[in-house]
Formats: structure tokens, sequence, C-alpha cells
């Protein structure tokens, strides 16, 4: 008998509950309609007003012509138009598209064609790109104005009208149709350092099955409630990358009060938290250095305020600086093509309490994969590595939240998905706990004399030395070794290479990293800025290419 | 454009990631492989002998002809076999059909029969129920026996062996399909009190997002984590009872210790309870009822035992007894239809701290509904009632995990699916702040006068008059106010009929209960027990047929 023959068939009248992004409304309207959610601290509304404002912003998108299947591209810093816009557009089955705003206006070109973009939305802020490249985009049909005071600017294109004017004079009642939950709902780009911009695709049912499997494994171990329903959220990842991490929808689907802060000005930042009572947010860690530094100024403390880290590793000084300040700052692993969470620095069960040391590599790790993820580390022929905390290979995963596809691009999708799992190009160790950490990218590998070094490890060292800020290290070619490390190092006036190398002795001789790992004296280089992507990581690509000047 | 248009098609490489039962383990695996579970404290293993075993299991079987699509039937206590059923016959594409062991010979024979059972697994205990119907059912090829000491008795029909012994030389080895995930994974029968019982199926899917929804409904309450990866888990709701609410899948999800008590003796799961650290357990009010008896037999403090009530509503003055010995106890509301939990009695953000009274009224209450859940209160036009905790509707719902067939009873299935909402026969009303309150079955509501009387709230009054045991009451025919109430009640030697009128008289003049809800003084009749179905409810229908004789 094939396993087919044995599937359920629903009578006629079941409801087969596809699950789609409108279904994440249903707690949350049913137990937390008036749950506020604010705009800068300046707009507030209700979460019952959230919902009829979805249902007017398809009216409105449909009197532009907005079908299923359309796509849909957003300009915004992080507002409540955006929030209206993870739900709404895709619950009318069109496709949104988050726009990275820190690219180029030649990449914000290419992805706005590469996606298919029949409407844009776009702030104030980002007119003048529009405004070079409007032209080469024939497809758009429309282009609606967001605009915090109301006013449109003088454009050299035609506008379809201001966002708030749109929707408040749109009706609020809209049948949102009862979608496959294989339907596109997000796109997005990868902002990889080679190539063209690669779009991610997620389905509804990735969205839902993402909020669901990350929210519990936030809210389920023990005595580390890292989310509840009483949590008060702010995103500080922007709602253009990876869909703010997925986290606006979580938010959502919680019933959670929500603050959306515009553009990101630690200042500013600091004063919601306060203000709003803020508890929980995501960010970098520029950015968390940034609230760090602007605390440390103000003497505010920030105590109760859970974090997670993620984009790049959380260094482990950075992060006790943040401990320092009383927050509750843990990293999170994920990319754009993974939902993007799979991994959480979370203790599952606390056993002993932990010593400051542990405390501190628990917080920094890859962390404990999430529910539902099949988080593996295997060598080159998919065999996984002993988890010994040793041996390294690359994570690949399965999950129910990955990008199935790169956008018009099979070989790239093929080779993603190669052998059935998803390939991360992360190089990790695996601990006999499950708890993971991450070494460093496939191509950030040093391969010296036979060993491979950990740029990663080099640059944590690096970052505990006293009066050093910031650490980049790269493999450059060398003759005799095939590659040796080079660090690039941001650091105080007192800082000296010799003392940096003589920091790193230290940890050579208590076996903590190899002797080949040490970069030579004439390969360290304090230089007064590490350059970095458009979403804050640092620009490997650039630092090889064009090394920044010395400091 | 068809919504269908904008499907995402994933590259032929990419892992689709099918909702299935195995899904629920890899999380468990990674992190909790050391974690245990225990049969009654005597037998323990641990999580990765668990996975190890499944195989095996799944071995045993094939051995014994059993194929994706076959149907497997399960009679056992609450056992480690149990659990390692659950996991390894839907994994193999096979169905679980768990048997209700408290029906008659008869029932299980009908049930038995209409599930197309193929194996049958079944503990010593119930022989002498097989024994009488063995040759009616030609199509079960294999008997396997559950034995706790690796004897097998005597039987009068043929037996392929013993559990363990099967199991214990099997290969470990089992590739577990990748099937569809809306296969048919578990069926069982629901004990209605009218009819033929009625065979309830769920798939893979309808398992894991229960798991999912009702784990993230419980851990993410501000404050009130009522479950945490750190939980030491004990069912007290039979595995063969709604796969013991779902609440075993959950378990192994989140990689609990878990403790299999066997047969449900009071005093050996107290007991258990205290030397296996048990923290968290379900079970129905005449259970608890014999929990807190127990406990005070013996002085045991229950403190940090958090456990959910369901099955028939949670009386307040059992609610109380239960909280005053240090239980966390608090009630859930499903039906064997529904996956089974759709709402539980939590407040998901602590506000004000609340008043005793509040307190227990928030436990016993029908509660909040689950993540996901579309829990509607409707009239008979399926209109929703207002939110005002006074106007009354059935609930309808709509959820990933309700049954979306009666197995081979197409009328019923669309009957109880009627206008595409699953029809829960249970009258309710719902407060303004989503919090939903039972007040009656819709065939147990007491019509009289041209008003309708909630049987149940009658009931918890009773239930509360000091002296009082237990309470029953139904509708019976009246010529001049076509139904009046009858009360059945379990009370000490001391309380009379005219008592409890003066008590609820109390009620009518503090406007609590209408005067015509209050039985008249020979319609209260004092009984030695009120008679219960095979899963502990008040059994209305036999005190309609054959009332109970007077104490």
């Amino acid at each position: 008998m094939k396993s087919t023959d044995n599937l359920l068939t629903p009578t006629p009248s079941a409801y087969t509950y596809p699950l789609l992004i409108k279904q994440l409304l249903i707690n949350a309207m049913s137990l937390h309609a008036d749950q506020e959610i604010t705009y800068r601290g300046q707009m507030r509304y209700k979460y019952r007003d959230f919902r009829q404002r979805i249902g007017q912003l398809a009216n409105a998108l449909t009197a532009l012509d907005v079908r299923p299947g359309s796509t849909v591209a957003v300009m915004d810093w992080d507002s409540h138009r955006y929030l209206e816009s993870y739900f709404g557009i895709p619950m009318m089955g069109a496709t949104l598209f988050t726009v990275n705003v820190r690219l180029s206006a030649a990449q914000i070109l290419y992805t706005l064609k590469d996606a298919d973009t029949d409407v844009l939305l776009v702030h104030c802020d980002f007119l003048p790109v529009v405004e070079q490249i409007r032209e080469q985009l024939p497809r758009i049909r429309h282009i609606v104005v967001l605009s915090d005071d109301g006013l449109v600017p003088a454009t050299g294109f035609a506008v379809a009208g201001e966002y708030e004017a749109l929707v408040s004079r749109a009706d609020a009642a809209y049948d949102f149709p009862e979608l496959d939950e294989n339907t596109k709902a997000v796109t997005f780009y990868t902002t990889g350092t080679t190539g063209d911009p690669k779009g991610v695709c997620y389905s509804h049912r990735h969205i839902v099955m993402h909020a669901m499997a990350t929210a519990l494994s936030l809210c389920s171990p023990m005595g580390e409630q890292r989310l509840h329903r009483g949590d008060v959220y702010m995103p500080i990842t922007p709602m253009f990358h990876v869909l703010g991490w997925g986290i606006p929808y979580i938010a959502v689907m919680l019933g959670l009060r929500t603050v959306l802060p515009g553009r990101y000005l630690p200042d500013a930042l600091l004063k919601l938290r306060e203000t709003e009572k803020v508890s929980f947010s995501h960010c970098v860690p520029t950015i968390l250095q940034m609230l760090v530094a602007g605390a440390d100024k103000t003497g505010q403390d920030l105590g109760g305020w859970k974090v997670i880290i993620g984009g790049s590793a959380l260094p482990a000084g950075l992060c006790e600086a943040a401990l320092a300040k009383g927050m509750d700052v843990f990293a999170g692993y994920g990319m754009s093509e993974t939902g993007p969470v799979v991994s959480l620095a979370l203790n599952p069960t606390q056993g002993q309490p932990l010593s400051a040391g542990e405390n501190l590599r628990l917080r920094t790790s890859t962390g404990m994969p999430s529910l539902l993820v099949d988080f593996r580390v295997v060598d080159e022929d998919m065999r996984d590595v002993p988890r010994d905390g040793i041996a390294r290979g690359e994570i690949v995963l399965r999950s129910p939240a990955l990008t199935p596809i790169y956008f018009k691009k099979p070989e790239a999708s093929e080779e993603l998905w190669r052998g059935g799992y998803l390939h991360t190009q992360d190089i990790a160790v695996m601990h006999p706990n499950g708890m993971v950490q991450i070494v460093d990218r496939l191509k950030d590998v040093i391969k010296t004399g036979g060993e491979w070094v950990s740029s990663i490890e080099v640059e944590g060292l690096i970052t505990q030395v006293p009066g050093v800020h910031e650490a980049a290290v790269i493999g450059v070619p060398d003759e005799k070794w095939g590659e040796r490390p080079m660090a690039f190092v941001v650091a105080g006036a007192e800082v000296k290479p010799e003392f940096i190398r003589e920091q790193l002795l230290a940890h050579v001789q208590s076996k903590r990293i190899s002797a080949y790992a040490m970069p030579e004296l004439d390969r360290i280089r304090l230089v007064a800025e590490i350059p970095k992507t458009s979403v804050g990581k640092i620009n490997k690509k650039q630092l090889r290419e064009a090394p920044p000047a010395l400091q």
C-alpha cells in the first residue's frame, strides 16, 4: 500500500486551515484588541484600529490595481505603515517586497526590476533615490508617498497620493481571500558581497511556522522567559532586513504592545525605551555598541531590556558592557535565507548557576537550535561531525521556514539546497549538549600552513584587549604559508600593535588558539574605521580589495 | 491573475518540510538526548534510547506485516510502550488507534472493527476482553501482548509475542519515510452518550500544529510560565483519551523528563509525584478530587504542581481545595474532535493582582483561546454574540488541529462542520476581554418557562454548599414550565435538601441566578453516587433514563 492511500480527506464543509498570515491576527484580536501600537511615541492606535487599517490599506491598494500576484515594494523606516504592509499586502495575495534602503540607487533599481515590482510605497527620505531611477522602472504603475506630516514633496514623477490620505479615506471592510498557504508572501534581497543581490522568498506558511517556532523557543526555557505576552516590543533591526528577523509577526501574534521607532537614532531609541517601557528588542552589535555608549553618556540604566543580538557575532567585550548596563543580551543566529532565526543563545533547562565566564560564553554563542529546526554540522560528505566542541563542519539546515529558492536563479537555488539541506556556508562546532558555536564563514576561514584558523575567533580575542573597540581579521596571501591572518583594529590611541600581540601570546600559551592564528606585528593595522555592509556587518570583501588607511 | 499563479515552487533539491510527527523528535534529540523517561519509577531510559526503541518498534511491526496505511490498535495503561507507539506507528505511515479500554467488550469490538484494525497491542490486563471478541475480528492478523514482567499469560488465541521481547531483539535502524503531512496518524472514538462511537482522525500535521500552538499558549503568559523546559511531566489523563490531550507530544518536543505512571492509582500517583519531582500534569476533576483527598490523608504538600483540569468543568470548591494544597490548577477546554486543547484558563498579561474570588473565577473558567484558534461564540445564524459576558451562543471553531471527519460517517461529518466551522454544541458567553465561559452543553441546557438555565451553573453553586461533594443537574419534564431542574447531590449525612435550597436562595437574592434556576425541594435528591461515563464525565443520559437511588 502506498502511503498516499492513507491521506485524510476532509469532509467538504471542513475548514482545512491553511497557515496564512491573517491567522496570526486571530488570537491578538480576540485577547488584545485594546493593546497599543505607537509610531515614535507620537502617534498611537489600538490593535482594533490596526486591523481596520489593514482592510483600508487593502482597499487603497486595490484601487491602485494591486491584485493577487502583484508585487508591492516598500521603502520606509520602521513604522506603523510598514507593520500594516507586513499584513495587508500578503493577505491580499500580493507579494510584499521589503527594499533595502541602504543599497545604492543602482542596486535598488536592480532589485525593484528583478522583483517585478508593480507598485512602490516610498518614504519622503528616499524620493531622491527614486528620482534617479524612476524612468527605468516602466512596470511600476503607481508610487505612493509615505510622509509623517501628510505633505508630499515635489517630485519629477507622478505620485498616486500620500499613504495616510489614501488609507484613511478607504473602506475598512475587505474580504481577505483564503489563499494557498504556499502563496509567495514576501520577498527581499540578500546583501551578499559578491555578484548580484539574490531574491529570497517566503510563503505565508513559512512566516507562520517561523513565528510559532521562534516564539516557542524564546518562551519555553526554564526561568528565562525571554519573551512573554506582557513584553513591550521595539524592533531595532530594520523592518526591511529579513522581515525585522520575523519578530514583528511574533509581536502581533502574541498581542504585544509595539513601539515602531522610525529611523534609528541612538538617543531617540534610548528615550523611547524609557518612555514606552520597552522590554524586548533585537539589534546588530554595532547598534548595541551605540546604545551602550549612549547610556554611558547619560548614565541611563537599561535594566530589564531583553535584546537578541544577531547579524554578526556578539563580541564578549560588548556583551559584558551591555550586561553591566543591566541589559539581558543574548545572541541569535540566522541568515536571509533561513527565516531567519534558527538558533538562540538560551539555556533550555537551568541547572547549576553559571559563572561569569560561562554566562558570557553562553550569551555570545550561536546557541541552541530552535524548535523544529534540523540543525546539523557536517563534513564535506554530509556526515555529522562529532559533537565534541572541536570538530568543525558546515552548518546545514532543514526547517519549515527556509527559502525554497533564490528568485529566478535556478542554479544558485540548487547550489543552496544541494543534498536536500540548506547550506549556510558557516563553519561551526557542536558541543556535547547540543549548543552550537560558529567559528567562521566558509570563505573567511584562514588556511595557513595546513591549518584552518577562524577569523572570528581571533577577532574575538583582539576585541578583549583593553582599549580595543573593534577588530576584523582576514586571510592575506603568503608565499610560505599559503595565507596568513591580518588584523584591522579600531582602538584608543594608547593601544599599540605590540601590546595586542603580547595579549594574544597569552592565549597561545594557554592553548586557547594555535600559534598559527597570531598575526605578525606588521599584519596588525590600527585603523580609524572598519568598512561595513549595508546591514552593518564587517565587509571583508572590501577589506581584502581596498583595506582602510592606517589611523 | 489567480492567486494560484503566485505559488512558490521550491527548487528540486529543497526540503519542503512536511509537518510530521518525526520532526517533533529533532530538537529534543539535539538538546535533551540524556533526558530521562521512566515507567512507574521502576524502569528508566534516556531519550536517546527512546529514539532507538522507536526504530526497533517499527522493525518489529514491519515483521508483523504492518505497512503504511495499516492500523495498529493499542490497549495499554500509560507506559513507555504507549509513548513509543505514539511516535513509531505513525512515523511508519501506519495509523495508531488508541483504544478506550474503559468501554464495554461490545463497544471495543465495534471500534476495533470500524477502525479496520490490522494488528493489536494489548496489555495483559485486557486479555480477558480480547478473549471475548477475538473470533469476531478476523482482520486482525497479529496480537502482541504488553507485559511488565515479560510473561505472557495463556490465551485462547494465538499471540505474536511479548512487546519487550519483540522490540528488544529488533534492529534500531529504520528509515522512516517522508510522508505527506496529511497522512492519517491517529484515530480514536468519541465517547458520546448517544449512538455508535464515532471515529475521530488526526493527521501528522494536525498533531504537530496542536503541539506547537498549545505549548506556546502554555509558555507565553507573563510571569505564569505554566510550562517550561525544566518541567517534569506526568500524564494523568489516559493516553488512550484524546492522545492524553496531546501533551505527551509536547513533552517529547520540548525534551521534558517524563514519568509514565501505568494504571492510575491515587496513592501511587502521589508517591510518583513526590519521588520523581513531577511539576506538570493534567487530569479530570474526579481524579483531582482523589489526589486532594489522598494528600489530605497523608498531609502531603502538593506545592509547585501545575495541573491542567479538563474533561468537565473544574468546580470552584475543588479548585479551592487544590489551591490550598499548593497545587497550581487551572482549567483547559477541548473535545475529542478539537485536537483537543482550544482554550486554557490563563491570564495572558498579568495586570493588577487578582482577589481570591477573581483568581478562582479565572482558574475555573473555560479560559482564553489558544494561539491560532479562531474561537467564536455564535447565535443560530452564525453571527457572533456580543462579548458582554451575558449573551449566550454556541462555540464554533477553526484551528489547524481539528478533526476533518468522523471516520466513515459523511453525514455526521458534514453536520459537525456545517457552515465551515466545527460545532462544539457547547453553550458559552464571551467576556469583553476575550475570556470564555461555558455555561452548558447545548443538549443539557434546561429550558424552563421560556428561560434557558445552565445546568452547570447550578451544579457549581450546589458544589459550593458546605458538606456537598458533588452535584449533577438535569432538566426533567414539567407540565407547567416545560422543563424544571433536578439536582442529584452527593453530600455528608448532615446535609439536607432544605439547607441546599436555603443556600441557593441567597444566590437568587444576590441576582447570581434567576429564581427559575432553583430546583424545588422534591427535585433535590441526595444520592450515594453520580453515574459517570468511561472518561469520568457526569453521565447525564443515564441520569435522565435511570436516575440513581436515594442515599
